[in-house]
């Protein structure tokens, strides 16, 4: 299918190429599409680049994959004309590293970005995933302990998360928990301080969270 | 060993019980000894209740069990002077039910309740531990897959954290994680939002994290 990918650095990158990959048509959105000429090269077969509104206006489904902080900026830049009632994939996290290490959260608590993008775009489809691993993880799931971890999806429309969930085990995830509404997305979001955590205490990024149960 | 636990709730009863059954000498610190009479008689042996003042003082290593909201002014209850530089292990977090469910954290993001207890009390040696969980996957972690997930510990001491690892151990934990100094505790207490959610996906509370690595 047609995938609009907003965001131009790592995640949109391999989220964008792992598509691809799969057989799907990509546009990656960004300020500057004439960077990405080399990404569309690599990528092979239906990888393109525009910009974010151009990225809309392609997907049947769109992801979000830009710093957090930029979100709402991109998805303006983008245009509600564009976005429509689709489905946005969320896969951002807020982190503020205007402070250095760690990262702290720009919105949280009592908020999340998947709720804001939510209420700024109220058509939208919101589904929140994929923001508790990194990059590699999140499209090759499999590479540690042949896929036996979690991936969580927050969002209101359960149609939406039923056709994002199979999209996330075309990526191989076996384990999909559904949090409920777009507002558990702050469990997910929040779960980012501990992941930087433990990122510096197992020296690795290649982990994830099971729930044991 | 003689242990003071702060906070009269199913946490301070559940880990104080389980403590005696080891073998040490407890006693469970509250505003109202008198209703823990019977908690004394059902936990048996070397088990007793007194004022957070006669607790900290019969403590050789303190638990702080109360409600997050209230801790601080527990402990100042307690008074710095019997509290002096023991390790006080922090199994508490900042839940504040004041607008309902679910709750959100008091305290958190740039700051954390660990942090505010070692600040409050510099010559203490906070342990935060246990918090990721509930009072009877606390102290019995093998009642779940035989304990294979994972607790964490956050402290400034080291020999602090080694310590009371071996009590984690006492009550069954296979696998401990060092996260690295108290800072680290704004990590634990921020997956709290995500267990609350868990928590009604699963409609369960016997589950916990496992960091598959």
């Amino acid at each position: 299918m047609r995938i609009g990918v907003f965001g131009s650095g790592t995640v949109g990158q391999t989220v964008g190429k792992k598509l691809v990959e799969l057989g799907h048509d990509v546009m990656l959105g960004t300020r500057e599409p004439g960077k990405l000429a080399e990404w569309a090269d690599g990528a092979g077969g239906k990888a393109s680049a525009g910009s974010y509104a151009e990225a809309a206006a392609h997907g049947e489904i769109i992801i979000n994959a830009t710093a957090g902080t930029g979100s709402l900026a991109a998805l303006e830049l983008a245009g509600a004309e564009n976005l429509g009632a689709k489905i946005l994939i969320d896969i951002a996290n807020p982190l503020d590293f205007s402070q250095g290490m760690p990262p702290f959260l720009a919105v949280t608590n009592t908020d999340s970005l998947g709720e804001q993008i939510q209420r700024a775009y109220p058509d939208l489809r919101v589904v929140k995933t994929l923001n508790t691993t990194n990059a590699s993880m999140m499209v090759d799931p499999r590479q540690l302990a042949d896929g036996d971890h979690d991936v969580f999806v927050s969002g209101n429309d359960t149609a939406a998360k039923a056709r994002v969930s199979e999209l996330l085990r075309e990526f191989g995830w076996r384990s999909i928990i559904d949090l409920g509404d777009i507002s558990t997305a702050r469990g997910t979001e929040m779960l980012l301080p501990l992941w930087v955590r433990l990122y510096g205490a197992l020296n690795t990024p290649v982990f994830n969270f099971k729930i044991v149960r």
